[in-house]
């Protein structure tokens, strides 16, 4: 990479969390010289994707920034020399994912976007599409580095580094929303701690924890256990047990309360689901007023109600590692990435994510370790589901659907497993041709 | 070991199930020439323990057998110079196994001896005990196989292989059950067929199965789709679905039921719980009616009404182990042993059960290649759960014991694991010292 | 594979071996029923093959057996529809293996035949040929079995291994001529004898030795030391150093002479160049009188005088693999197979040569542990140079061949390896097509 | 580690290289608060201790500095409550380490400080020191990093990690040397440099080497064959072909010339000792030229003439570890530490030298991915030999050096191994209480 002025293509460039990313590049113009943004999205999200082009002109003016922004349905035209790929799509919308939360529920099985049968399904639509992305890169943009923070963030990037040639890392803001958690209850600045964090994609533990050079797991753990705000906004704050906490001995991330309190959650999710409805349906009427607040001419920044959404910490997740590949910093970031012996168990080809070295190199993993069976059980059972479902996602394979459900550790056996999947597959129908054989 | 007359210690001498094991020694006479069989019991057991003796005794000379039969509470003189130890007891009876089966019930998880927390409880009443008689074989029969039958068999056997120099085996009678059951199906002589092995005790796929040179793999799994009998006395035949053993494509053990049909088997557990009795209740009563005909003194040889009992082909299983070790046969039997690589994800130093070379040496592994994500997920999982028990058993540990359960598949999360836990500590206190501190 | 009658197909049929070869057959039809032998060699061997196919059938004839013996020059003809395709050829013939001893030895490097630089060569030429063969095996004879002993079996099994569908076994008469001399030091049956064995061929170690029941391990090294008679014909029988095979722990192959005790190996084979020729020059003359004996139309029979030859074993370490196959036998013995984990520091996908329990289903090795430094070390190097040598092979790419040469323990440096290599590219000219690109 | 100023033991301060390491210190106290200085040494370094004690008081006068200068013969006194513990000893002076050279230039093997037989040697006379010295930081400084640059770096440091529990981390100027002849060959500051380096010290490859983010490994490799100068004050500059580099794809280190130009490098140390005498012969000479300086009244700053001496850069690594250490930097640096998968291949429990990033956590190597076997055969066979040594030096066991030599590449055979092991235990008696018994 060139040290010339960066292009910068953002596929699903309709999303509500835009105007975020976008003050985050105005912000670092100085470290990040960006010279043009090229949003794309598909045709149901054309007005959307009008919305946030006019606001993102109106944020450039205001910063008296020099660069072009671009917004169009094709996306050949967006990569075509991009030095960045940033991914943020969502196949199927907010409806697909409400589907994603609703399925499951009726089988008493949790319902989430990411984790559980709700991440399968999101796989299953996501993964073709960002293949076929991956094939324009290949071509029009061999060298760029695509950043994807669609989610199922682990699986999608594991699909890309199984089945193309692109340089990619996944990224995901629950690692640095647990930085900036532990600082605010140790009382301290984010940049005085460190935490070194292997796992999978919201799976991930930091192992330990450091502040100013002294080990303060046991510390954080302490917190967390007598009630320490520990939580997102997406997910339902229910309190650790201490002893478990204790017996752990690694700080876990906010959504392993899906699989260490699966059935206290579990009750939130219905109670809730019953009341205000899922998250997505939850979601969609704050997309809606955000969109209203974003289509004001007077509106030419990010409004403070974004912040409500959820997705704290994306922009600087995603910018910081752009400056850190620009600019060659060598420094840590929580990344999803190729495990090549990271996790000694697991298999070199499957991603995980770790704390890495990163800059122009890409993203070196630190080794951590061998990881105890306090935690190797849990990552190798959902590892397993996660290899067999970028299998099935690619090649549309049930017997692997079926598998990966079945091993998933929040679907208590096989006849849930089938029962679901037949769901998902036919609800689904319209997003899956790769089933459609 | 040399070709001279050989003495058996069985530990756990008053078993109802000692008639099929003598029943299997006088058999092979021409094979191993045994001159002595110490039984050994505690005192609670002193009763059965007299009864065996005499029917021993009667069978022995039936048969015409040039054979001292001693019985006795003196582990240390049963042990002293004895080529074979076989331990096959159970601490705290009978009762202690129904309160394994009721306590993991009472919070909607599956109740069994040897799976799930009924499992972990038994594992923590046994490990000190199996510990304790290897000091004495350490001490007075250093070059004695140890073969245990003693459940949890797998998790046994892995304390044996990390806390004591004594040379073991561990094996279980459900390897031998599955080749008899597959024979039937398949219409042919057990010994025409091979099945290649390989997980953990009571968690054992075949890989592949073999008739006359053929791989009938897929044949079997049709087969048991198709609603072939396929299970054990103890075991609840819920069928099995095709797809799902389509997609497995590994021929599972019947105790799989209980991780990959668990709702099914909960239903039946509890049922039965309410009708009949646990399994163990059930068993109670059969032995009561067992222990009635041992002491006929008509009776001299083993009763056909022990088949019932459940534990079939064990003294096969073990006998023909001894024949093995003792002719230095190099003969394929299924046992529990160090993984020492076999399956390369898991640690060298925990125990597998898998298809190995049975002579002299002992027992060696045979390599069955990687393992796809479909089993290694499962396996991984808990293996985890059986490495923290062990700790949790050998040194009193409260925390492991928790991550145990909370690692086990079966329980459902850490509220359930700890008041599980909680709940196992104080039913059985008077049978864990190590816990006492 | 059924249990109907076999053909075999034998490339290289006019080797001087083959009589050896055909008696081990004929002594072996009640268990192994050959219905046809097709013997087929290359146009320049073809009276050679005109005389062994005479000569066969007049074996045949004697025995009364009722078997087609074929032979031609067409290898389609010979593969078509056979159970098992036997591999002995040499591409280039003595000349070509002479050139592999002399290169070497000019440079002051062991010259020899599959060790060192030689070897290297003979990989060169052998590697392609072998290739084809299997692209015929592919199409014709699918399921046939290939026993590979051309050399060096372990380059060349490793070659088909990962560029080929066929199923194939490498072997050696290395091991089982180890099984005989232990058994004549120890004076014992050969059958009473069992050896582990884990290794690289022409560099396996026998890590325990067991008689009937004991291990003698110790023992064998000690009576080696001691100076038991432990070559094999074409190996010069240096003492071996009683100290080193202590601190060894483990029985060297006699192939490892070359290893271990270069400087007085090089020393008596640049004496022996001088004087009685290299070994390939012994053997020309060797093999002329052999043909002219083979000519004789009296002879029915294998004559003694091929023993000196120097294969011993190689018909019975052949036919009992294809007895054990066929007859599904589950018995050890030592061959070069794919390492999938029994040598776990190695890749997955290299060859080995291991203790192996052979049956319809191929071999399986048996797991050894984890093996000590003490020979981890070589067993790594030569393996590099091995893997680098098949790519060198398959690819006739020049920088892997240098790499290969550079990695030999025998070769001192990179200026001898590179020496080396362009006088074997020049000499072998004719045998490389892939490096004439 | 606390924020507070720093005791510093410098065990072996009577080193001539110390007047660097002081004048690093003193440039460095804005970063690195250093408070005490307490140099240790032995009987026998009496008035060289005396004269660096004299020179550091001059040197810290000048500086201005507030710092405590203590030298003395009390190991345990300087070790009580240090932050930093260095080792730069050198057990039986230069006279041991001429015979290190010598010994093996007798047998035409390569005669080398810290390579070969000579590294050897020195590992067994360096190990029972440094074990004794960590029992003391145990004791009395629990909390410190030992920080070695005591030769052979990576055995040494296997030792201590192996059989203590200090913290520790070996460091050696080969790595920064590379990169600072890579940054002059490339016209470019080292600090735009970045190697990716892995392997084991003093047989150290960067697989990758970057600039300004661009991979610019080719570029070094072809100017190294071009005949860039790389090369360091104690090894021939023999040139490197450059087919070999191509082939090899990583860029060695200048020791790697022992291993690949074995042969001239020993006709180059032959006709040096011949005429110069062995390195260690000339640097007696430069020793005793730079105590007469330093004892100069006159000097209060390290004299030019160190540079001769050979060790570039040792300061600078040492203390930007220190800075590293304490500041908690998370920079890379190439250091000798545990495994831990890093090299999947080799056992977790040795040590390599390879970037890692140093912090308050100590140093965390980088994931470089499986290294091809053009490397990794020589790095099993080195870390074999190593292994072995370690072994060897710990428990004086004849057996495992006799192994371990006979492991070294640059032996060509066990007679030559058992020759030189019997003279270097011969010659170096008085230094080998482990062999003593």
């Amino acid at each position: 990479m060139t040290k010339s002025p960066l292009k910068l293509a953002i596929i699903g460039g309709g999303s509500s969390y835009t105007p975020e990313l976008v003050e985050g590049v105005l912000k670092r113009l100085d470290r990040i010289p960006v010279k043009e943004m090229h949003f794309v999205d598909v045709e149901a999200g054309k007005e959307k994707l009008a919305v946030i082009e006019a606001l993102t002109r109106r944020m450039v003016d205001k910063a008296g920034a020099d660069m072009t922004v671009t917004a169009s349905m094709d996306r050949r035209a967006a990569i075509q020399g991009a030095d960045f790929v940033m991914t943020q799509f969502r196949v199927g919308g907010l409806q697909a994912r409400a589907n994603d939360e609703r399925i499951p529920l009726k089988y008493d099985v949790i319902g989430q976007e990411t984790t559980g049968p709700g991440g399968f399904a999101k796989a299953l639509r996501t993964i073709p599409v960002i293949l076929d992305i991956c094939q324009d890169i290949e071509e029009l943009a061999p060298n760029a580095w695509m950043l994807n923070f669609t989610n199922p963030a682990g699986l999608v990037t594991e699909a890309v580094q199984k089945y193309t040639r692109v340089k990619t890392i996944g990224l995901c803001n629950v690692p640095v929303s647990m930085k900036m958690m532990i600082a605010e209850m140790m009382d301290c600045q984010p940049q005085e701690l460190t935490l070194e964090c292997a796992g999978l994609n919201h799976l991930v533990w930091a192992h330990r924890a450091w502040l100013r050079g002294q080990d303060i797991t046991a510390d954080v753990l302490k917190k967390v256990g007598d009630g320490a705000s520990y939580s997102m906004k997406n997910i339902s704050e229910e309190p650790w047990d201490p002893d478990f906490l204790n017996a752990l001995g690694a700080i876990p991330c906010p959504y392993h309360r899906y699989f260490y309190q699966t059935e206290a959650m579990l009750a939130e999710e219905k109670a809730t689901a019953l009341k205000e409805g899922t998250r997505a349906e939850q979601v969609m009427k704050t997309e809606r007023e955000l969109f209203e607040l974003y289509s004001s001419e007077a509106l030419a920044e990010k409004p403070e109600q974004l912040e409500k959404r959820g997705g704290a910490y994306y922009s600087d997740a995603s910018l910081n590692l752009v400056d850190a590949i620009y600019n060659d910093q060598k420094s840590l970031h929580v990344v999803n990435v190729r495990n090549d012996g990271t996790i000694p168990s697991l298999p070199d080809d499957v991603v995980i994510e770790c704390s890495a070295v990163v800059g122009s190199w890409g993203a070196r993993p630190i080794v951590v370790g061998r990881l105890g069976p306090q935690v190797l059980g849990l990552i190798s059972q959902v590892k397993a589901y996660e290899q067999l479902t970028v299998e099935a996602a690619v090649h549309g394979d049930y017997d692997k659907g079926l598998m990966a459900l079945a091993s998933n550790p929040l679907v208590p056996d096989i006849d849930k497993a089938k029962l679901i999947l037949d769901e998902i597959l036919k609800t689904n129908h319209d997003y899956l041709p790769q089933f459609r054989h």
